[in-house]
């Protein structure tokens, strides 16, 4: 286990760079730069990404490529952040051990950071360095503006919004899961395929939604168990609140073997790439005993 | 001038029907559903959509794609209006004689609106339907996400947030319009020509830079002079909080005088259009007369 987690260090060290880069140098306000470039730092595991360029090696996608659809895909997901810690949404004062954007700054800042990550995240994905022919990158714009969109996160925040006065139903907690969390998983997986204009996406984007799933019983597992300091944010968070949660209805030991049956299942579909698909059952592994 | 009145209110009406048809119709959250529409019926002339709409009759555009990208820049332009009005920017109440969105929901669900919306531009403007030529689509992509991006709109939104607290130059506040209503007009501009693939996105860049001014300075000018109950909003807003704004500068006569020059220097560049052009200039020259 240590060698892929210093994969992923190593890995986001390099993605962050890479990131870094992609943000306009030159900007007209400085303290837009500085927010928005802190936001970025406050760094993560960057797994989304992760997955992504392991997925497009498979297919031998270029690197910079799969990098920049990566960018992009982070970008979604750190604009989700900055603006879920806002007063008005999760109300969050830390993440990872640092303040939140609004912390540091203020709610207006906060607020224009995530509306310029959402904007520059298209920006990359229509540029010609993400891939020579534009029906790919239209596809992959397409793509990622559903799996974000009123059908995707954002309807899937709005239900997580809902959730903090109404008792969900596990069917009910399952769709704001695969909403708020899955469609974006299933982007980083299908991303790939998309790339190299290969036909794997169904296969990639049932591996995905094992994946995403399991992911979200560990975060809420980590929730209930968490050690504050190593997560860098409050646990208990969501049932302090009284919402329900994946775990709070499967019970925490069948949670536990639940994430491990769809990581197993997510394992076997990937078998008829073999030892190409190594890495990536590493990280699938990583997914569900990570502690943080 | 009676004439072209009519012209916009039943413009809007059309367009207003074609963008609710473009939001998606089975959301699982009945209340983002709820919001997202409301926040669209809110109205507002859709001037940016009817200038992308002449404009692209010159160049024989098919209509709907026309509209479609006239949604787009308007979604950008809705999202940009509810994030604007939110508490921790412009806290305003009322819009256009209507409740701003956080006020009749609430600031968590205008904030997601505002996201939602953002994310339908880019699916729309991805989509086959916009055009077949998928190199124009990505280009579209490419021009609204900078238009509206940290070297965009959002970038003088931040601006505009730092003049509350400094008195800015007329360099500045020039830099300011521009970056944060001038680059959306121009892609109301430029939209017609790369719909049609042709090069005259130079003549209509410089004629929406005129336009754009123009518009800028009649609205403070509506500010300073504007009555409430036309404009639905508060009047006298900007200077009650400080802000310099072109007017202050130039002073009213001198402010109406350039106004008219950029009118009549955005009327001399479309000459090379001839009678074709007749109905982008009376929009022109409301633009300038208008109460509202």
């Amino acid at each position: 286990m240590e060698d892929i987690e210093k994969l992923i260090f190593r890995f986001a060290k390099e993605f962050d760079k890479f990131l870094l880069n992609l943000l306009p140098k030159n900007q007209f306000s400085p303290r837009l730069n500085e927010a928005m470039r802190y936001s970025i730092n406050v760094g993560g595991k960057r797994l989304r990404p992760l997955f992504l360029v392991e997925i497009s090696k498979i297919f031998d996608v270029n690197k910079v490529m799969a990098l920049r659809a990566a960018a992009a895909i982070e970008l979604i997901h750190c604009y989700s952040l900055v603006h879920d810690d806002l007063p008005a949404m999760d109300d969050d004062n830390m993440r990872r051990g640092n303040l939140t954007c609004h912390k540091k700054f203020d709610d207006a800042t906060a607020i224009l950071v995530g509306d310029a990550f959402q904007s520059l995240a298209y920006e990359i994905l229509s540029d010609k360095a993400t891939h020579p022919n534009p029906e790919v990158r239209c596809f992959l714009i397409n793509e990622l503006s559903k799996a974000s969109g009123p059908l995707g996160m954002v309807g899937g925040q709005m239900l997580d919004l809902v959730a903090e006065k109404k008792k969900l139903s596990l069917k009910e907690i399952l769709l704001l899961q695969k909403l708020k969390t899955g469609e974006l998983f299933r982007f980083s997986c299908v991303a790939g395929p998309i790339l190299s204009e290969k036909k794997d996406l169904s296969i990639f984007s049932e591996f995905a939604k094992n994946l995403g799933l399991a992911f979200q019983i560990k975060d809420d597992l980590l929730d209930v168990e968490g050690d504050e300091s190593k997560m860098g944010k409050k646990a208990n968070k969501d049932s302090s609140r009284g919402k329900k949660t994946l775990v709070s209805f499967y019970g925490k030991e069948n949670a536990k073997k639940k994430s491990e049956d769809l990581i197993n299942n997510s394992k076997k579909i990937l078998e008829p790439y073999g030892i190409q698909a190594n890495r990536i059952i590493d990280l699938t592994n990583f997914v569900i005993s990570r502690n943080n």
